[in-house]
C-alpha cells in the first residue's frame, strides 16, 4: 500500500513508455488499464531493476500511490477523460494531483480544473510531445495548473524529460489550461512545418523533376545546417525507406496523399481567430490537409484545369541554395506566428506564460524541436516582452538576407503550377507585418458604406459615419 | 386587434426599413421596440398610404398581428434574441412563426428551432443582406426552417425582395439553420472579395504609385465589365468621396487601417475547418483584418524589416489588363470555395440546399451580388450535383485563360513587397485543386513515423504502420 511514487491510467504504448522512463530513473510506478493484457504488458516490459506494477482495479490502483498522489491520465481526449476522472474520484483525497497528459481541448481543461479544485484536488493539463520514442527516452512536457502542486511532480518530470545542455525540457508553464494551450500551438506549428516540408518536396519532385535520392540527400544535408530539426531529420529517413510490400522503390511513393488529422491544428487556427492572433501558415496547413481529402474531384480537375508550366533557368545547386534560404525564412515566420499567438493568448487567458521558457522546453524532446529554438530562447531572454520574433534584431537580420530567396521560391512554384500555400502565407505574413500601412482602410470604408459600421480616422479621435452617396 | 400582416421586433434602421418596404407593397405592419423614440420613428417615417403601427408593449404588439402570426426579430445576435423570444412566448400561439433576421450563429438557430417547435411555434433563421438601402428597397433574403410554414411568409418576402429578371431574391433554402448558414458563408465570401479589392488597390497605389483618381476610374470601368458587382461599384464611389473634415483630398486617405469585424467571416472559416471544407481565401481575409490590429508592431517592423522593391517593366495599360484578369480569376476561386462549403455543409447538416437557388438569390440585393452569379446559377442548372464551380466547363475555360494573369499579378506583388494574401490563397487553391497528386503522402509518412498514426496505400486496401527506423 502507498508504495508507488506515480500512477498512470491508460497503458497504451505512450503510457507504458512514460512509466518505464520513470522507472529507469528510480521511481516506483503503478499503472491502471481495464485491459488486463495491457496491464500485464507493463510488467513484462519492465526490467528487474524497475519497481513497476500494473492493475485493472481502480480502487487498488489509487491506494497503491503515495500521498499526496500523483496520477496521470493518458486516455483519448474528450469523454474518456471525464469518465476516468469520475471512476477515480471516490478514492482520491484532498491534495492529490491528477495530470491529464493527452491532447485535451483547453476549455475542457479549464472546466476540469474548476470541478476538481472545488474538491481539493489539483488538476493539471500537460501536453507531451515526442511520440512513442520520446515518451520512453525523453519527451518535452508542457504542464499547466496549480503552481504549488507542481513541486510534487517536478522531480519526476525533470528526471524523465529530454535534456538540452543539461536542462530538462519541462517547466511549469502557467495556470489553468496553459499547458494544453501551449501544446495545442506546438501542434499548430508542427502542422505548418510538415506542410512546408511537403511543399518543398513537391516543388523539387513535381516542379523540377529532382530524383527522390537527391531530395533525400538534400534533407540530410539540411539537417546538418541551421535547418537542423527533428522533422527534417525524419524526412531524410522517410526518403530512404524502401517499400517492403512490393520490394520496388520508396515506401513513400505508395502512401496515399489523403492526409488525416486529429484536430489540434484545427483548434489552433480556430482559437487564433477567436483571439485575433493571425496564424495564416497554420490555417494554410490545416486547409491543405482538408483539400487532400477531395481526391476524386482533384483527379477530374487535373484533366480540366491544365497549365503549361514554365521552364526555369536554374541549375540544381542554385535551386537547392535558394530553397534552403526560403525554407529558413518560412520556418522562422511560422514559429513567429505561433509564438505570437501564445503571447496574445497569455494576455487573453491570464496564463502568465514566459516565452523564453516555452522556447527552452521546445529545444528538445518534442516534434518541433530545432536548432533555431535556441535563437528564439535568446530573443526572449534579451526582450522578455517581445511581442513577435520578427521584431528581434538578430532574427530580423537573417530574415532580411533570406527574404529574396523566399520571394524567388514562391515565384518559381507559381511558374511550375505547384501549390505552395505555406510558403506563400509565410511571405504574405512577413510583408503584412512589416507594412506600416495596410489597405484595410478600404475595408473600413466599405463596411461603413453598406452597413453603417463606422470607422476611425488617422487625424482625430472618435468613430465616424459618412453618407457615402 | 389582429389587423396587421406582419410584425417586427427591433426598430433600428434595418427593422424600420424592412417594414416600410412591406408597407410600400400594401402589407400592414406593426413594430415593437422598448425604445419609444424608435417606435415613434417608424410611424413618422411612414407615408399616408402606409398602414403602420409602432408600440413598446410586447403583449399589445403580439395581439395586433393576424394569426397565424408572422413576427420577425432584428436584434443583436446572441442573448438578445433569446431574451426577445422569452418576452414574446407568453402571448404566442401554436402555428405562429418567429423569424430571426439577424446574423445568428447557426448552432443557436438549431437550438431555438427545437425549443420552439416543441411548443408548436415555427422558428426561422433568415439571413438578410443588402444593408440599410437594401432593406428599404429590396434585399436578398435567405430563410431556412419549416417548409410548410414558409407559405405564410412567402408572399410578403417575395414582394419586398430585390428582383432580377422579375425573379425575387428570396427562396426557401432548407431545414433548420440553413438560412443562417447560407448567410454566414455569404459573409465569408464578402470578407474575401473585400480583401481582394483592398489588395488590388494596395498593389496599384503602394506597389506601382498609381494615383487615386486613376484607380477610381479603373474600378468604375471594371463595374461595366464581367467584374460588375456591388462591391466594385461602391469601391469606385469610395474612391471619389472627398474628405469633408479637412476639405483636402479623399476621405479614404484619412480612414484608419485597423479593420473591425463582427465575426461572421470568422465563423465561416472556423466551421469550414470543422467540416473539412477548404476556404483558404476566407481564412486569409479573416486573418488580414486581424493583423491590421497590430498597428504599433507593424510600424516598428516597417523600420526593421526593409526590402528593396524591384522595378517592373510594365506600362499602366498592361498592368490594368493583367489585374483585371487576375481579379476575375481570384473572384471565381473565392466563390467556388464558399459554394463548395455550402455543398459540404448541406450534406453534413442535411440542409437539402439547392445551389442553383442560392446563386439565384445572390444575383441581386445582397452585398456579394455580381454579374458572375448568373454564370454560377447556369453552372448549377447544368449540373445540379456539381461539387465545385471549378469543375464547370464554361468557368474552367475562363479560369484557364485568366490564370496566367493571376500568376503574374502575384509575382509582381512579391517583387513590390506588397502582401496579397487573398490573391495568393486563390491561386494556391486553384493549383491544389487541380493537383491529381498532392505531397500529403509525406505528411502521412511523418505522422506514422513519429506518432504511429498509420497510413493508407495507393495499391491496396487497409491501414498500415511501418517501423521507420
Amino acid at each position: 500500500m502507498e508504495e508507488f511514487d506515480f500512477g498512470m491510467v491508460g497503458l497504451g504504448v505512450m503510457g507504458r513508455n512514460l512509466l518505464l522512463n520513470m522507472a529507469d530513473h528510480g521511481f516506483s510506478v503503478a499503472g491502471l488499464d481495464l485491459d488486463a493484457e495491457k496491464a500485464a504488458s507493463l510488467e513484462n516490459e519492465a526490467s528487474e531493476k524497475h519497481h513497476v506494477k500494473g492493475t485493472t482495479q481502480a480502487q487498488q490502483f489509487v491506494t497503491l500511490i503515495k500521498k499526496p498522489r500523483a496520477i496521470m491520465l493518458l486516455v483519448p481526449a474528450g469523454k474518456p477523460v471525464d469518465a476516468v476522472i469520475d471512476s477515480l474520484l471516490p478514492y482520491l483525497e484532498e491534495g492529490d494531483i491528477v495530470v491529464d497528459g493527452g491532447n485535451s481541448y483547453f476549455p475542457d481543461t479549464n472546466r476540469r480544473v474548476q470541478e476538481l479544485e472545488s474538491k481539493g484536488i489539483h488538476f493539471f493539463g500537460m501536453g507531451i510531445s515526442g511520440g512513442e520514442k520520446g515518451a520512453r527516452f525523453g519527451p518535452s512536457m508542457m504542464p499547466g495548473g496549480n503552481k504549488a502542486a507542481y513541486e510534487r511532480l517536478r522531480p519526476i518530470f525533470e528526471a524523465i524529460a529530454a535534456k538540452i545542455n543539461g536542462e530538462p525540457c519541462v517547466t511549469y508553464l502557467g495556470t489553468g489550461s496553459a499547458g494544453n494551450y501551449v501544446k495545442m500551438v506546438h501542434n499548430g506549428i508542427e502542422y505548418a512545418i510538415m506542410e512546408l516540408i511537403a511543399e518543398t518536396y513537391d516543388l523539387l519532385k513535381r516542379g523540377f523533376g529532382v530524383a527522390d535520392s537527391v531530395i533525400q540527400k538534400l534533407f540530410a544535408d539540411w539537417n546538418e545546417s541551421e535547418l537542423a530539426s527533428f522533422l527534417i531529420e525524419i524526412t531524410a529517413d522517410i526518403l530512404k525507406k524502401e517499400d517492403e510490400v512490393t520490394g520496388k522503390g520508396l515506401l513513400l511513393n505508395y502512401i496515399s496523399d489523403t492526409a488525416r488529422a486529429k484536430g489540434t491544428g484545427k483548434w489552433t487556427s480556430q482559437n487564433a481567430m477567436d483571439i485575433q492572433a493571425p496564424v495564416p501558415s497554420i490555417d494554410a496547413a490545416v486547409q491543405m490537409r482538408d483539400i487532400s481529402k477531395y481526391k476524386e474531384e482533384r483527379v477530374k480537375a487535373s484533366e480540366l484545369l491544365t497549365y503549361d508550366t514554365k521552364d526555369a533557368s536554374l541549375d540544381e545547386t542554385a535551386l537547392f541554395e535558394l530553397l534552403k534560404d526560403a525554407f529558413y525564412f518560412s520556418m522562422i515566420n511560422i514559429y513567429a506566428q505561433g509564438m505570437a499567438q501564445l503571447t496574445i493568448a497569455s494576455n487573453e487567458y491570464n496564463y502568465g506564460l514566459n516565452l523564453e521558457e516555452v522556447a527552452k522546453i521546445w529545444r528538445g524532446g518534442c516534434i518541433i524541436r530545432a536548432v533555431c529554438l535556441e535563437d528564439f530562447r535568446q530573443a526572449y531572454q534579451n526582450q522578455p516582452e517581445l511581442p513577435n520574433l520578427l521584431l528581434d534584431e538578430a532574427l530580423a537580420t537573417k530574415l532580411k538576407t533570406t527574404q529574396q530567396a523566399a520571394r524567388d521560391a514562391v515565384k518559381l512554384a507559381i511558374d511550375k503550377g505547384v501549390p505552395v500555400s505555406v510558403f506563400m502565407s509565410a511571405l504574405a505574413y512577413f510583408d503584412s507585418y512589416r507594412s506600416e500601412t495596410l489597405p484595410t482602410n478600404m475595408i473600413q470604408a466599405q463596411r461603413d458604406f453598406f452597413g453603417a459600421h463606422k470607422y476611425e480616422r488617422i487625424d482625430k479621435e472618435g468613430v465616424f459615419h459618412t453618407e457615402w452617396n
